[in-house]
């Protein structure tokens, strides 16, 4: 615990006196004596700093790239978070010094392993959550839903590619399973193949892409989200692949009592 | 912007002054001049602070019953990832002061409707991730995985509760529209209705119940993982409930070239 605590007094005594830019003002609040400091803290106890932690355009080619060389530091939910947060980190500063997207590797191999939502839309959520907000965030994050399980990926062609990836494939589905299992099915691959690893890589790749490009239309308040709530029109939470599961025998949803 | 970066700041200069219980060294700091504090600080660009953050046992119970209430807040992501980081806010202090779980919202309904993940295993992942770090968290995230398709839920009884629930299910999976689909068609009720938002409530209960027991044999040393990696072990990764989807017909995994 000490070290950690310690490198978050480190983070946060630069936000202080370097991030902020403002290393008098900081020596003035410690000469202004004990008794404003506390009132000052008080303050404080408001809670952690509230989203968005705002965004600056970024370059969904570099970003992409960036992408796809995390996915082989900490695999797919890391890349897309990382790729987009750290260069927020370096030009925004600020909280998102206190954020180490390392937490969010879990996500990976849709969440521990298990298959459900890809890593890279989970990355994307904490990325456009933390950076934009609820509202704007959950809108790219529904169309970078819709995107995932409607584009022909992988798309991104990696500058140094670290296996030969050839064929291409619709998911028609957020989960990992679904999406890597239908590819690996078609590639004729598997899972510890370098091949399937490098098309994930390239996966993350596109997703940082387009939820940049997405992100960058927010900031330049072009952005007009076309993907609305799932559960409010089918009635349930839920995908758009009904009949990949159901077959003809969809379930009708049931009308809320009157 | 600029309350966001000031919220951030206040919350730093008490982490620095107050939280860590040192206001005499925060001053002494200073005291040494501002080429010292630079040579500090200059540490400080190593990066955000790591997990794990650090973990003290709680009362499962209480835990459980903050949940239920959060998830009438920001729903079931929020709701298990609040009920447990935010005794660890107060406890611990440091960095968990400069999160907020307000980001992790996205997570509601499978992430934002989708019914992929439930939102209350992100927000378990996110509070084992943060608390536990990589290795631990994601042992304890498994097992709640696990738990999650095999127990018959919802088991909470709130202090409160604001519906009557009839019905309990066992969801087979850890998918939200799946848990969610099938106890609806068993209690005969729409997603929009009292008796489902209070049922989700009640399962963010005891998904917050569980992972703090779990987490609690992690702070005493007794803990031992059961959940091994579905990747490993199926050559895909993948939920255990291969036969709802594939009936009779379950793929057999490439096996990795030779």
């Amino acid at each position: 615990m000490t070290n950690e605590k310690g490198s978050g007094f480190e983070a946060s005594r630069r936000e202080v006196l370097i991030g902020t830019g403002k290393l008098a003002a900081g020596a003035a609040i410690v000469g202004v004596g004990a008794s404003a400091l506390i009132n000052k803290t008080a303050n404080a106890s408001s809670g952690p700093p509230p989203t968005p932690w705002g965004y600056v355009k970024l370059d969904p080619k570099e970003i992409a790239q960036s992408a796809y060389d995390n996915w082989y530091k900490h695999y797919c939910c890391y890349a897309v978070a990382e790729a987009i947060i750290a260069p927020l980190r370096e030009k925004i500063g600020g909280p998102y010094q206190n954020l180490p997207v390392e937490a969010f590797i879990f996500g990976h191999g849709g969440t521990v392993g298990f298959g459900t939502l890809c890593g890279t839309l989970m990355g994307a959520g904490v990325a456009t959550s933390f950076a934009l907000g609820k509202k704007d965030g959950e809108a790219v994050l529904r169309d970078m839903m819709a995107y995932y399980s409607e584009a022909d990926m992988p798309i991104f062609k990696p500058n140094n590619p670290k296996a030969h990836v050839k064929n291409t494939n619709i998911s028609e589905s957020p989960l990992c399973h679904i999406s890597v299992g239908k590819w690996m099915k078609k590639e004729g691959v598997a899972l510890k193949s370098p091949e399937r690893k490098d098309r994930c890589a390239r996966v993350a790749a596109d997703i940082a892409y387009q939820t940049v490009v997405l992100m960058n239309k927010v900031h330049d308040k072009t952005y007009v989200g076309e993907t609305g709530s799932p559960s409010a029109e089918y009635g349930i939470t839920t995908q758009e692949n009904c009949t990949e599961c159901h077959g003809d025998d969809v379930p009708e949803p049931l009308a809320p009592k009157a």
